[in-house]
């Protein structure tokens, strides 16, 4: 894979830390950003980010051919916006870093139709409560998994450049069908989200719980708190544009969350002692998945 | 404070770690342990993490009085039936770690009436999702906030005792009501738990996560689900003991947490597009609520 001119169209930390990695791994790369605030191009220029920084307003007319791979590293909804404006005809390798796949899929297929097109969408599995370009690293990527997603018409070449890509700045990677992609990460990443988010303002909704944050100066919270907790309200807009993207599976993810979380409640009800051993089985199976999920046994 | 002699009933990994503590920072001290396995027994005596180990079923006759301080490190439902064998005149400072206290407070007053005594409720906020006294670390406590909850015939003397004992070893603290501490602690860690055990077998009942998740080598998940679920089915025996002990106000807790995630849910109602100045007042408010709460701002 050519990589001499890389346009990384869109830099937080996610483009941000690509930049880095791709300075190490191709040294001859020459990187070219594209942002949208004055704020984000002093932030790139000043962390040496990118070899050009072009403002969006400047880049109406972006000449997409004379890079050799195009990175989308903008929330899903603008990836959408500029997929109708690629040309169907193009050697460039177009890739974006969508947190959700189905509505992008469904974009580029509508776009190139029958064309046989170099367009890969991807997803890097890292990130950070931390955003923008100053919280950008190099390791990054390094050891992730990063979830591969090929269109129908998208070149079997480009796949596997953009797959050796990956491998090639430390990650590993596996394909995955656009909707099993979006139902999979509802459950483990989405909803996640939202649970650490509402727990966060049910807490603080808590009279008492807040009369004692009040009264002292050091946290009250132990370590579970403090977990369950880290990514809440972390980047509202990129995750209204997830949501909004994977709207149905997450409101499928919510409502089994709520259903078993209204199956514990119902062991309150009763005025005796609680039924341990349902405890005890709740727990153990939490215990097993977690460890089935996260591969740790 | 005299501490010579120190038992410590049940030992996993807050009483193993206190015992770690205790020697190196009043190495005079005699350290005693109760458990109730043969298994505790020889791990506590590989780690040397008692003097002298004695069986549960050793200890029917337990003379309280030759001890300096008791320290009761097991679940909340032990620690009450111990109570009323306690010696109402005693010099003994007694002390539980329990993580609930209003069961226990009204245990003591029951048990001492009108006796001025020396037994103190204290919390330290701190934990693993590890068990048992392999697990033991020296500085389990270091800089970690103990709260401490007086019952009202308890002596001055003791309670001021107990909080320069907690200083030594390294931890600050805070008394606090029995009544405000469990419904506190309902919000900031004992509906956490439940939430983060209730997320797991959510993902882990979703067929397509399961078959992805199945499908390969290594975890599929990022460190959200990762943060999220590191409390998840942990110490299921400690954890029912908790929620017996809390059931009112762990019960409210949960309520309003399905209150909040319904009113979220309502979002995804409509086949219109998600109301995105709806996501980002909940994520602002989750947001400023975290950083007053972690007092990180």
């Amino acid at each position: 894979m050519k990589l001499d001119r890389v346009l990384i169209y869109g830099m937080g930390l996610m483009g941000g830390s690509l930049s880095l990695t791709i300075r190490e791994k191709f040294p001859n790369a020459k990187i070219f950003a594209v942002v949208r605030s004055e704020k984000s191009k002093n932030s790139i220029i000043q962390k040496k980010l990118a070899d050009q920084v072009l403002l969006n307003d400047e880049t109406f007319s972006i000449d997409w051919d004379q890079y050799d791979l195009v990175v989308f590293s903008t929330p899903v909804t603008s990836v959408l916006k500029l997929i109708p404006s690629l040309p169907k005809k193009s050697s460039t390798i177009f890739m974006d870093l969508g947190s959700t796949k189905q509505s992008i899929v469904a974009a580029v297929d509508q776009h190139f139709g029958n064309f046989k097109h170099n367009y890969i969408s991807a997803h890097p599995m890292c990130g950070s409560e931390q955003t923008g370009p100053l919280a950008a690293i190099p390791n990054l990527y390094q050891d992730k998994l990063c979830i591969l997603t090929k269109p129908k018409a998208a070149s079997q070449t480009s796949f596997e450049a953009v797959n050796k890509f990956w491998e090639t700045i430390g990650s590993w990677t596996i394909p995955m069908d656009a909707n099993v992609h979006d139902e999979t990460l509802a459950y483990v990443s989405h909803l996640p989200h939202v649970i650490s988010t509402i727990l966060v303002n049910v807490a603080g909704k808590n009279k008492t719980t807040m009369e004692q944050v009040s009264s002292i100066t050091k946290p009250i919270t132990g370590g579970g708190f403090r977990d369950m907790s880290r990514i809440a309200g972390s980047n509202a807009e990129m995750w209204a544009s997830i949501f909004e993207e994977n709207k149905v599976f997450l409101k499928n993810s919510i409502d089994d969350f709520i259903k078993e979380l209204n199956e514990f409640r119902k062991l309150f009800q009763e005025e005796t002692n609680l039924d341990e051993s349902s405890i005890h089985s709740i727990w153990d199976l939490a215990l097993k998945q977690k460890e089935i999920i996260q591969k740790t046994k």
